[in-house]
């Protein structure tokens, strides 16, 4: 079956198939932008924050592990492709950074979609 | 020459040759450790104040880059095997985190070596 439309390696991602006017562009690059925005300046809080109580070296590399650390996270996680954008908005409203009402302009079948991934995000959490 | 002393691959290396007492190996071990540590510290009063004139991500991560690289050079340079101890105890002296004072008790031999190589740096810092 190497011609079907289900080919060996590949899978149905229905993210791919949603079309995006320029406005819903619009909306969703400035509300990822302000979360973007806001998780940079949390993390440069909290490496303040753990700057003044370091003492040792041994805490000082434990810092430069832990920045290393969120300097990866954070550009795993803030991905704009747009084949991916509704589960990276749903794991950015998760986490607390994107307050769903910035997502509002964007149609119904983006907005069900990202709800849906947050639900989900929180069923995994609650069964931990 | 596969069998002579200067074999090829090896060089004469004068600094192995010498023999530390006890008494010298704890001076030497104890001016080491001072200077490590006042490097260590001086690193992490330097990383503070980095700290506290950051304000965007892009300082952030310059930070992290600049910490990795003190910590290479850290690691590196404080290599305490006998065989190549006078060239770190030089370098220490040179840098200004050792005062020579601290070796006071070891031979002359050793002193003669570190104070030779000591002067090479020098050397070298005014051709530049």
């Amino acid at each position: 079956m190497q011609n079907g439309p289900m080919r060996s390696g590949q899978y149905f991602n229905p993210m791919a198939e949603l079309k995006w006017s320029p406005a819903e562009r619009a909306i969703a690059r400035k509300a990822y932008e302000a979360a973007l925005h806001k998780e940079l300046q949390s993390t440069i809080r909290d490496a303040k924050q753990r700057m003044a109580r370091i003492s040792t070296a041994s805490d000082l590399w434990k810092l430069e592990d832990w920045l290393g650390k969120r300097r990866r996270q954070i550009d795993d996680k803030y991905d704009y492709r747009y084949s991916v954008l509704p589960t990276v908005l749903a794991r950015l409203i998760h986490e607390g950074w994107l307050p769903e009402t910035d997502l509002n302009g964007l149609g119904a079948d983006k907005l069900l979609m990202v709800r849906s991934y947050v639900e989900t995000m929180r069923s995994f959490d609650a069964e931990r």
